[in-house]
């Protein structure tokens, strides 16, 4: 029930907190939220399609309309947004009289329950690529992905650096964050638009896939590397090595224990019969693989995607493919719509001083970030006839392992704000541009891939 | 990304809050959370079925088991937990060194995400079960369903207030207080009960829906007389009188508006071809009823139910419920683990002396809870050979309902504490009970219902 000026408290209790008393409003903050949300990636994604671009990119511009570049319907407080720089918080106390410490409070709360779901709308999303990758058809082109994504970083890093310092007169350490921050790949956006397009299975779209995971993974590498010659000036050998060893050991071992997993989960889904027979266990495990991916430090969405392989080579997988489908479709859109509502474009007005000097570094940002990735392509060996341009185009997106590159540079203080706004911009530009891009690259999707879109729509 | 140590805050914002820097902890707390939930969603469904009961009797028990009475790994701080009560928290402490402050507040955000998560589930519980009800149906035994709705209100309420002041001696208030908490009926549960015995569409389990929805707004009335009485010693008229309208308003008004919705919602799901071109709509229509009934006060879920009721009558209901059924699957077992896990039964040690007197008090509540509702059944006027006690015994679960009225009650400071643990044993006999008597009610389930239920499920 709803009795906003109430205190709810179980029985033999007495404390009464402030969270509880404010519960119905965060939850119509949230229900708010998501009516936004779910409007925003709707009108977007299908005036995306009317355009012949990629759904996901009008998810994103959905976002930006609703985020804090434009309607402020939908920000967060981890951008440094307070209460009242939201609309949905007047929109509330327009309904609920609410005092202005009460209103804080409410806003964080509903911005956390948000990013969680966005968070969980991720981790679904990896586990439904996971569903439709095949891990015999990834192992085949293994070696070429891991190709891709060295490549992709070693590339990108290297030109972003040298240039930022000789070109630019950049400080060593500026130079090697923004450096490090080319490197990233967004394997949300890649493989969601690789899936639009129907060429998610294809050689080239397995190739992607896996070098945007292994992307990942090198990443967190290059990030801990650079961190910590950011606060300490050294590098932590061991963190390094620990990462190197439990990603290894991760990616293995989840294989392998896949094996034993797979006959487990026939078996439950066999042996139960209430509702959710088949979804519920399959949650568990994917549940489970991230909480291990994020407990050793890496990212939870590899564990998900984890799971999805694993559980792809069982025989429910048609049944689990399903009803894992309307899942994703209610939570992967706050994922998206999120990403964009977290972007500002206000770094792109070049009427502010600090940003006329940042775009000048994003003009040289975005080629270094396109080049460095799109050359990839022609790094893989032994596939003659493949796709060279759309592979290296699918490394393109940064998206929001691309912020959090910079988050992190902003917050360590090794990025002066022009650089900053450089590197946010090139992120912006990768994650919009790689959509339309892709299906350049693609040429027309060939007639089944359509076919099997449009079922699957 | 997942790095505890470092603060991620995006670009030119300077804010990096300790929201930011815990969000991966909170993520991993959230991700157990739903583990655990799941695993004792499961095991407890299937072994209550094995056991011949209704699964969500075993959600439940499985809930108590994980929760504040058993296991701590799901407690809840408006229950007064704190991060040291919590299983989870100290496992995660485990993989992260985390700082005391820093601890409580990440228990805070993960127990307020899972409560969300909680709170959609019981929205999508209650759109399905408007989306499997018939309006046409339901408007067909409205006046029985009305009549046994205020029957349900005001015997129990009598007789308990009655017997507390005159056989008891208990004052006024709290024995009025008391007599509310026993007019509450929760629709979750005892819905989810009516679809699982595959009874949920016929004659009596209308009746009972129907009934359900009703007590629930007059529960809403009768809490806000006595609440206003507990708190001013008289009632507030103007307030009781603005509940009245709007809720009348609310009902007959969603049945008007969606007549209208009926019919964009059709178009705007043909229109549309993207992925979730049915889902979402259905979602938004959902969100913002519930959104709706929450901004007037009333409870969210009645929109949710009303938004399923209106949706029923559309040619997409087919497609619909197969894609609300996962969605789901996911997202009601929250609820009714959360549900369970709240429940202490501490307070149902005859070692502690004031448990003593609660018990006694308990028993007479009990016997008035069980008669008040089940009489219900034989006021159905003009259905000869309707199944009378199963209406009656539809009625009896208090659920999260009557853990409101308790709490409410303990917070005014209206009720001591054995009245207080006297209402919460009332509470949970009734909802645990309630399944198996329901089933034992309807005799054995009618084949075509059982294989319903097999094919659902």
């Amino acid at each position: 029930m709803n009795y906003p000026l109430e205190i709810i408290a179980p029985s033999n209790y007495v404390l009464a907190t402030a969270e509880a008393e404010n519960a119905p409003i965060v939850l119509a903050g949230v229900l708010l939220s998501l009516i936004v949300i779910y409007l925003a990636s709707k009108l977007g994604g299908e005036l995306s399609r009317m355009l012949d671009f990629p759904p996901v990119l009008g998810e994103l511009v959905g976002g930006v309309v609703v985020g804090a570049s434009a309607l402020h319907l939908l920000v967060f407080p981890e951008s440094g947004a307070t209460a009242s720089d939201s609309m949905l918080m007047t929109v509330l106390q327009f309904f609920d009289d609410v005092s202005p410490e009460a209103i804080n409070s409410i806003f964080e709360s509903q911005s956390e329950a948000v990013s969680i779901l966005a968070e969980l709308g991720v981790i679904v999303l990896l586990f439904e690529i996971g569903l439709e990758s095949d891990l015999r058809e990834l192992q085949k082109v293994g070696s070429q992905a891991a190709v891709v994504a060295v490549v992709g970083v070693v590339a990108p890093f290297i030109a972003g650096t040298a240039g930022l310092m000789f070109l630019f007169n950049v400080p060593v350490i500026p130079a090697i964050f923004a450096g490090a921050a080319l490197t990233a790949t967004s394997i949300g956006i890649t493989s969601k638009v690789l899936s639009e397009l129907g060429h998610l299975k294809s050689q080239e779209g397995q190739i992607i896939v896996g070098a945007a995971v292994i992307d990942d993974v090198l990443g967190i590498i290059v990030l801990a590397v650079v961190a910590s010659l950011a606060k300490t000036g050294e590098v932590d050998v061991f963190n390094v090595v620990y990462l190197i060893i439990s990603a290894s050991a991760f990616l293995i071992g989840s294989i392998l224990l896949g094996k034993f997993f797979n006959k487990s989960f026939v078996f439950t889904a066999e042996l139960f019969q209430t509702r959710g027979n088949i979804v519920i266990p399959a949650f568990i495990f994917a549940l489970f693989m991230s909480f291990v991916a994020n407990a050793i430090h890496l990212e939870a969405i590899l564990g998900a995607f984890a799971a999805g392989l694993v559980l792809d080579e069982t025989d429910k997988r048609n049944e689990l493919d399903e009803q894992v489908i309307p899942i994703a479709d209610i939570l992967v859109p706050i994922f998206f719509v999120s990403v964009g509502a977290k972007v500002d474009l206000s770094v792109l007005n070049p009427v502010v001083p600090e940003n006329r000097q940042g775009l000048i570094l994003a003009v040289f940002l975005i080629v270094v970030a396109i080049i460095g990735k799109v050359i990839t392509g022609w790094s893989v060996f032994g596939k003659p006839g493949i796709n060279r341009l759309a592979i290296g185009v699918g490394m393109v997106p940064r998206g929001e392992v691309g912020l959090v590159f910079a988050g992190i540079g902003a917050a360590s203080g090794a990025l002066d704000k022009p650089l900053q706004a450089a590197i946010i911009i090139m992120v912006i530009l990768t994650t919009f541009i790689a959509p339309p891009l892709l299906r350049f690259a693609f040429g027309d999707a060939p007639q089944d891939a359509v076919e099997e879109a449009d079922a699957a729509s």
